[in-house]
C-alpha cells in the first residue's frame, strides 16, 4: 500500500488533485501511471483509496473506489517532553512515537531545558512522514510550547513524571494503566528540577522509573511510551 | 560520575595514562584538574576510580583510588539485524540497544538486505559513546556480518524472528523468556524473505510480531530488544 497523506481530504470526496510537489513525487520518484491505486488518510482516521485517472501538466487526480473510516484506539498517551539540545534527536523522537502510534506530543519548557525554541512546522513534517511510512491512520497532535508548569496545571488525567532523582518512584512496567488517557512526562538532558518534581507530586503525578540505566530523553521518551502501549 | 573507557585497564591497574585525544578532551573540554575523579571500565564489568595526578605535555595521568567488579546481568539478548540502508539509522539503532544493555549485536545479510557492508569500527566507536554516556559497564559485543543462513546455523539458544507475513506468529509481549540467552532476528526494509521464514522455522527458531504497525527496522531491533529486557 502507498499511503500518502492531505489533512483536508473527507470521505464523501469522488475525486482529488495532489498538490505539485506530490504530484512529480508520485509521476516521476514513484513513477505511477493512470489506473495504478492509492490511499490517502487526514491523518484522523480516514483510509480514502482511489485510482489514479490522469497525470497532466504536473497534476495527479484520482478518483475514489472506497473509503473507510478507522475506529480511533481506546487508549491515549500524551507525551509530554522536554526537547533535546540536539534537533536530529528531537526528529529522531517524533519519528519514533509517531511510528509506534502515540496520541500527542507537547514539548515543554523546564528549568534545566537547554533548547527553548522548537520549529513545530517540521515536527509535524516529519509525523507526517512517519505517518505514511508506518501506514497508520492516526497523526498524533504536536503542541506549542508550554512551560512545565502550564503543563502540570493543564491536565484533567492522570499524569505520570519520569525522573532520575532518588526519591519514590514506581517502575513503570508495573504501572497498570486503567485510565482513558494518559500523561506521560519526560524531562530534559539535566532531568527536571527539584522544585519540578515537588510541584509534580502536588499536583498528584505519579513518580515513575524506567529502569536502571541513565536514558537520554528521546530514548526515554520513545521506552516509556512503548511500555504503556503493550500494557495498553 | 565522569565514565571514560579503555578496553585494556584491569582491576589490578595503581596507574593510567590516558591518551593524547582523551587527556586533550579531559584537559581541554571537560577541564579536569589534578585532584579530580574519574571512572574507567573496560566494558567487561570493571569500574576503575582513580584521581588525576598529573596533566603534562598533553598526556592526563591517574591513579587508583578503588576498583569494583559489576556482576554481569543474568539474561542475555543477542540481536541478529539486517544493517538498515540508510547509515544514520544504523547508528541510531547501535546507539539505542547500547544504552537499553543488550550483549550482542550481529549484522546479518538477508535476501533482501539493501545494505551488503559495514563498518565495524565505526559501529564500536558508536557504542563505547552510548556506553560512557549511559554510565554502564558492559559493553555490547558488535560482530561482523554474517549471512542469515550461516547466523541461523550458528545459535545454540533459543531464536525468535520478528517478521511481517501473514504465516503464524506469537505475540512478542506475550512470549516468556526462560533462557538465559535469547537470539531476536529482525529483518531488512523489505523483510525477511519466505524461504528465510521457512528455514528459520526448520531451524527451531519461532515467529513472532511486534504488534500491528509497520516498523522500521531500526524501531523493530530497539522495540524487540526492550520488550524482552523488561520481561527479563
Amino acid at each position: 500500500m502507498l499511503l500518502f497523506f492531505d489533512s483536508d481530504i473527507e470521505a464523501n470526496f469522488q475525486n482529488f488533485t495532489f498538490d505539485k510537489s506530490e504530484s512529480r513525487h508520485i509521476s516521476k520518484v514513484l513513477r505511477k501511471n493512470v489506473g495504478s491505486q492509492i490511499t490517502i488518510t487526514n491523518g484522523k482516521g480516514l483510509e480514502w483509496k482511489g485510482e489514479i485517472t490522469s497525470i497532466l501538466n504536473q497534476k495527479v487526480e484520482a478518483k475514489k473506489i472506497t473509503s473507510l473510516k478507522h475506529s480511533n484506539k481506546k487508549k491515549h498517551i500524551h507525551l509530554a517532553v522536554a526537547p533535546t539540545k540536539s534537533n536530529d534527536r528531537m526528529e529522531w523522537l517524533i519519528e519514533k512515537v509517531t511510528e509506534i502510534g502515540i496520541s500527542s506530543i507537547t514539548p515543554i519548557l523546564c528549568d534545566h531545558s537547554e533548547r527553548k525554541i522548537i520549529r513545530k512546522e517540521r515536527l509535524i513534517k516529519i509525523a507526517i512522514s512517519a505517518l505514511k511510512q508506518s501506514q497508520q491512520f492516526f497523526l498524533p497532535e504536536i503542541n506549542s510550547m508550554m512551560t512545565f508548569k502550564k503543563y502540570i496545571k493543564s491536565i484533567s488525567h492522570p499524569g505520570l513524571i519520569a525522573h532520575c532523582g532518588k526519591s519514590s518512584k514506581i517502575e513503570l512496567k508495573n504501572y497498570n494503566w486503567e485510565s482513558e488517557q494518559i500523561h506521560l512526562l519526560i524531562g530534559p538532558e539535566g532531568d527536571f528540577s527539584l522544585e519540578e518534581i515537588k510541584d509534580a507530586i502536588s499536583a498528584k503525578l505519579i513518580p515513575v522509573s524506567l529502569g536502571q540505566q541513565r536514558l537520554r530523553t528521546e530514548t526515554a521518551s520513545i521506552l516509556g511510551s512503548h511500555i504503556l502501549l503493550i500494557k495498553e
